[in-house]
């Protein structure tokens, strides 16, 4: 069975924004609608409680609260939550909650604290999770991000944790920013999913085989991403990449998170869109419009935010 | 008041290990009992829950329980306990906790997950915890670890929360291995406790008015790093900083919290001694007694452990 024919998530994923209430605590009516609005713009699925929706600043019992609500509507099926946290038993306990609701995988950070971590060490983490979740029906993404984790996710690594596990470890997000390492973890294992963790790459992703994208600008990005998705075997879609890659560039260039939120902020009239938890700091209104501006005058329109 | 004359934390500080049983949960008993001996040693106090006791690899309801139980000690007025995560309502949590068992202070890491966030951002960040928090009791150090979290924390950045939190913000860590970093801090801020993160920087930190030394090494250097303490002032003071420095160099050199657990099973007969959390892995029998053997050449003598 090739990849194309099993039926694991493929496509544009939003790592989505999760909306905050006043006191900062996720929205958790609003972040189900920003779901729902993410899936009408195009998008095939959603990252859950990624980097990008603020996981790592929630709390446990926030993120649980989140997950319980999502088990309450349509949603799971669509949903790859992020569940690595630095204690192994948080990242059990997010696991099996997806599970339970349903969710169609986990994207699993290694532990993120100490560096300079062997990679017996980050194997140790992840087999630790795994066994400890004890759940065959766990389907398993390995979240790469060095910018944020400064740690290496080796070649070797990876095919060790396939190895052990290959009903479970069906995929990774690589989000490195680093076209020679998604095409090199694409070519050393067959049928195991790399997602590019920027639709920047989504073109080159398809071509060589790749299940798609997973990245935090589709929040804004959708309809332009879905539609290269849609049509990359045309003879368009090389204009379709580089327009998408203009907008992601501009979008992605600074403080995405704060900066996206803004923007729906501005599209919504809601002003708790622009709320973002510490260590992130909200734009501010002039921030917000010479960006907006900036989008426009490559092109953008903004669909009108939920 | 000089910092001399106040009753704060002052002297030599075990970051303290924290024993594992079988299911790599924390030991309590086992780790009440590490920070008797290590007080026994010569140890003036206790950093519970820092980066050497594994704290970012525990849950936080596994860190509430050691606390809990270090409340019915009479341990709690000789500890600084970590409290800091990357979310603002686990360290609120923690730091009400600590407080709730009469902890000297809180030691608290700028949230670690997102990098490159701005001075604002972090600023934010201690705020929040602090304003959560609301009590005035709260003494709160600053962790500064940038090895670990590759977050800068500025001058400009600390001056800003003492002056916000004169009775809060009242002193800092500086794990940085960089004396110029730590002399500077101290220059800066007089009346603020910044404690050197090595005792290889004990007599140089005294000697500009600095309280003294938390760090990682003491549990194994807990009586060389007290008698430099005690003797400071003293005509061999140089001597017994060069052989302590020597000796935390060997113990420090690669994986120093694995390292020291194996030593301590060595030394005490207890095999869970050596147990670690992932990511970080355990020493193999090999290992530790190169390192026994080259600790035992530079004149250490290791006190039989609890």
């Amino acid at each position: 069975m090739t990849a194309a024919q099993n039926n694991r998530p493929r496509g544009v994923f939003a790592a989505a924004l999760t909306p905050l209430k006043d006191d900062l605590s996720p929205d958790i009516e609003a972040t189900i609608g920003h779901y729902r609005w993410l899936l009408d713009q195009g998008c095939d699925g959603i990252v859950c409680l990624g980097t990008t929706g603020e996981a790592n600043s929630f709390s446990l019992d926030e993120r649980l609260a989140l997950l319980d609500a999502l088990g309450e509507t349509e949603l799971p099926a669509k949903l790859v939550v992020g569940t690595g946290c630095c204690a192994v038993p948080d990242s059990v306990r997010l696991s099996q909650k997806a599970l339970e609701i349903g969710a169609a995988g986990v994207l699993v950070l290694p532990p993120f604290y100490y560096k300079g971590v062997s990679d017996d060490g980050l194997y140790g983490a992840y087999a630790e999770t795994i066994e400890r979740v004890g759940d065959p029906a766990l389907k398993l993404y390995i979240y790469h991000f060095p910018k944020m984790t400064a740690l290496d996710m080796s070649l070797e690594l990876i095919g060790r944790l396939i190895a052990a596990y290959p009903d479970t470890v069906v995929g990774l997000k690589n989000s490195s920013g680093d076209w020679d390492s998604i095409a090199a973890m694409i070519a050393a294992f067959p049928g195991f999913d790399v997602f590019a963790g920027s639709e920047e790459f989504l073109l080159p992703t398809l071509e060589l085989g790749g299940p798609g994208c997973m990245s935090a600008t589709v929040n804004l990005l959708a309809p332009q991403s879905a539609e290269l998705y849609a049509k990359w075997q045309d003879a368009g879609a090389e204009a379709l990449q580089e327009h998408l890659t203009a907008l992601r560039t501009t979008l992605g260039r600074s403080a995405p998170i704060p900066s996206m939120k803004a923007l729906l902020a501005r599209q919504s009239g809601h002003a708790n869109w622009a709320k973002v938890r510490p260590p992130l700091v909200a734009l501010d209104t002039a921030q917000t419009e010479r960006l907006a501006a900036e989008l426009a005058a490559q092109g953008l329109e903004l669909a009108a935010a939920a």
